[in-house]
C-alpha cells in the first residue's frame, strides 16, 4: 500500500497542530508557577501568545490544503509522550528542570517543522511550506533563548539553594 | 533546607548518567531497525561508541567529584521519562519519527550539560567543566548532522512511501 505526499502531509500538520496545543498548556503550568525567575516568565509568556498564533497559522494551513479540522479537538489528548512528565512537577531544581523541557520541547517543535517543511516542497505546497517557516523561525528564537539564559538561570538556583530562608526551586 | 552547589553537581552528574545509558539503549535500538537508510545507520553507530566513551568519562567525573558511583545502576531505569516511547516504534513514518527522537533526545543532552557545565563552575570543580564541555562538543555535533538531514531524510521517506513495493518505514 502507498501513501501519497499529501497524505503524509496532512497527518504532520495534525500532529502539529496537538503539539502546539499540548506547548500552550506546558507554557501556561510553568508561567504560572514561577514566583522567583520574572524573566523566564515574562519570555514563556511571549511565547504563550506566539504559540497561539501558531495553532491558528495551522488551522488555516490544514483547511487550505484539504484538510479536516474537525478532527483537531480529539487529537489534542494524543499529544506526543515526548513532553509528558513536564506539567506539575514537584522536583527540588523545579525551575531548572523546567528551562530545560521547555529547551526541549522546542526541539521537538523545531523537529516537527523541519520535516514539514520538507515535506511541503515534496507536495509542492508553497503555502503551508511559507506558514511553517514562518513558525519554524519563532521555535528556533525560543529555543535559543532558552538555552543562552540556561546557565544564569541555573546558578542563580544554585545560588538561592544554598542561602538559608530563600525558595529557589520555583 | 539548603543544598550545595556540590550537592547539586553531583546529583546532575548521576542524571547524565542515566541519561546516557537510556541513550545507549535508544541508539542501539534504532540502528538495529533500521534497514534502508544507511547513512542515518552508520551516523547513529558512530555516535553510540561515543556514548559509551561518554558513560566513562562521567563515571571518573563523579568518583573524582566523590560521588559514589555504586548508586549508578539503579539510576539506570529511572532515566528520563522525555526520551520514553521511542523503542521499537511501530508507526509508519517510524524513520522520520526516529530521526525527530534522536534529534529531541540531543538536545535533551545538550540542555543537561549546559547545565552541568553552570553548575561545575559554580562549584569551583574545573575537571568536571572540561569532562561535560567535551561531550556537548559530541552532542551537538550529532543533532546538527541529524537536523541538518532530517529533510532529505524526509523527502527520501516520502519518495518511498508513494511507490509500490518499497519499504519506507525503516
Amino acid at each position: 500500500m502507498t501513501t501519497t505526499y499529501q497524505d503524509n502531509l496532512l497527518d504532520w500538520l495534525r500532529d502539529a497542530h496537538a503539539m502546539e496545543q499540548q506547548a500552550e498548556t506546558l507554557l501556561r503550568a510553568q508561567s504560572s508557577r514561577l514566583e522567583n525567575y520574572p524573566v523566564l516568565k515574562s519570555r514563556i509568556d511571549q511565547h504563550l501568545e506566539e504559540t497561539l498564533g501558531q495553532q491558528r497559522l495551522l488551522e488555516g494551513a490544514l483547511t487550505q490544503a484539504g484538510g479536516d479540522t474537525s478532527l483537531l479537538k480529539d487529537l489534542a489528548g494524543k499529544a506526543m509522550a515526548l513532553g509528558q512528565g513536564l506539567v506539575g512537577m514537584t522536583m527540588t531544581d523545579e525551575v531548572v528542570k523546567g528551562a530545560m523541557s521547555g529547551y526541549v520541547f522546542e526541539n521537538v517543535e523545531i523537529a516537527s517543522y523541519t520535516v514539514l517543511i520538507a515535506a511541503a516542497e515534496s507536495a509542492g505546497d508553497v503555502r503551508t511550506r511559507g506558514v511553517c517557516e514562518q513558525i519554524l523561525k519563532q521555535e528556533v528564537a525560543m529555543a535559543q533563548w532558552l538555552l543562552d539564559h540556561l546557565p544564569e538561570l541555573t546558578q542563580a538556583f544554585l545560588a538561592r539553594d544554598a542561602t538559608p530562608g530563600l525558595t529557589a526551586r520555583r
